[in-house]
């Protein structure tokens, strides 16, 4: 994903505006500075040496600990360093702790990408000002999504896997797509912007796709119902289930690699859906965060 | 309309804030002042003696000139007064010239309500900054989509008709519903807004659902199809026209008196859709710009 990040920072130029990209840092520390001083591999010596006005997270998630990157938004905040990340697990495991350390500093936490990618999960709260958020629900994983769409069609769970594998679907480890953690992670995200929650990932009950038969796929399709792996979140409830929907169901609709995720509110239920999957649409919802983080802030520079 | 929204700020004071009402104009003259001067009849004499911050129009659309709308929105913008409207015509007949006057002016023109009510339509762009959008696609008129969807379970165009100007989402002129036109406004607005078209209505090729058969509709069903009144615009296109869908339609699914927009960019299609019709609806879209508005202004006072 860093890689489709820097080739759409390229690509949208205009956009991107006064960033440059001054340092990439993996695992083993500083790999490509503009300059070359000698390598740091500690995140808080790279952090003084470039003092970016941003950070961008785009590694993988650790679910045990949320580390390193919730240590490293905690330094890049103490440094007034704003943060963007795609990384659901710092937020699913902390994120009344990073909003509040963020808010206290006066920086932005952004992280549209980390739920659908980059079709305005998070980021739609923004033009919704007025909205009594009630409950949200969500087809919120991509790989499960296409792998029920293609079992619906009659093909095994294993080959419906082996081709989201191949199409740059899935997470680094599948079993979190196919056993609901990622979905449940994500819709942790959502219940905290939308119903200020205070959840972690530990208050989600959640269940997967993982032993559904192609059998009971076909049986409920005999019966007009298409059976989705739906997260759902209100004041009473945090779960990731298989639920057959059945056709008048807003998310009903939602096939193959999209996500749907629908609001709903005092006033009316509001479903926004779009592909939420592969790396280039993730680096697209980093990018998007980017440019409302340079909008946002006028004397930026 | 107008009553709805007046009860909305009621309802949402802590979102309101410093927003107060201090007059109400109907086509007879000013109605409601806070203060009793001698009642003006004359628009520019109400600006002049009540100096508002912002002008909202919830008055019918006038599709001969936009008037008296359109000179209202310029009187108000040479005061310095922002301006937001749920009135389609102004912005159907004059989006560039208006567009350009508030620009130049440094106000605000807002107009979210005049698609799609609350459902973020045109204030969906705000959060995809770095699209290129491609094409825009919608089921844009509450009534027409009703009464298609009725009229698939069989019930007559009339019949259907009378259920919805019962429920309150017919247009004044039901005409303009049934005929394409109040969806011809509403994609001419949309081509300026994602598209920079400089389209005005009168670029647009429309037809309706008014001569519609059930028997049309029932052979369509038959065949897999779902008739739909889609309205569409892209660099070569725009019009509104009914079009058989097929399942796999991402529009397929809306039903009743849903709207959906569908939004497609160079990296995702992304859809939008929720109840486009009703008073209550369109006033909250108002009530949206307006906190937008007044959280872009941080000095507003």
């Amino acid at each position: 994903m860093g890689k489709e990040l820097l080739r759409l920072f390229q690509d949208r130029k205009d956009q991107v505006g006064d960033f440059q990209v001054v340092g990439a840092m993996r695992r083993n520390g500083l790999s490509s500075p503009i300059e070359s001083p000698p390598k740091p591999r500690d995140l808080k010596e790279v952090l003084d040496s470039l003092l970016p006005d941003v950070l961008i997270d785009v590694s993988s998630p650790n679910y045990e600990s949320g580390e390193p990157s919730t240590s490293a938004y905690l330094e890049a905040f103490k440094r007034g360093i704003h943060v963007i990340t795609a990384n659901k697990a710092p937020l699913a495991l902390h994120f009344v702790d990073l909003m509040g350390e963020s808010l206290k500093r006066n920086v932005k936490l952004m992280f549209q990408a980390t739920v659908m990618s980059g079709v305005p999960s998070i980021n739609l709260k923004r033009v919704l000002p007025a909205s009594h958020f009630i409950s949200v629900e969500g087809i919120l994983n991509g790989t499960s999504n296409y792998i029920l769409t293609k079992m619906y069609q009659g093909i095994s769970l294993r080959d419906a896997l082996r081709d989201a594998q191949e199409l740059g679907y899935a997470e680094p480890d599948p079993k979190l797509d196919l056993n609901g953690f990622d979905a449940a992670a994500k819709i942790t995200i959502l219940s905290n912007v939308y119903l200020n929650s205070g959840a972690t990932i530990k208050d989600v009950t959640f269940d997967g796709i993982q032993d559904l038969s192609l059998d009971y796929l076909l049986k409920c399709r005999e019966k007009g119902l298409k059976p989705k792996l739906v997260a759902t979140a209100s004041r009473s409830e945090l779960k990731v289930s298989v639920v057959p929907l059945d056709s008048s169901h807003p998310l009903y609709g939602i096939d193959g690699v999209n996500n749907g995720l629908l609001l709903r509110t005092d006033l009316e239920d509001i479903l926004i859906s779009g592909p939420g999957a592969g790396p280039r649409r993730a680096a697209y919802g980093v990018l998007s965060d980017l440019v409302l983080l340079k909008d946002s802030l006028p004397k930026f520079s």
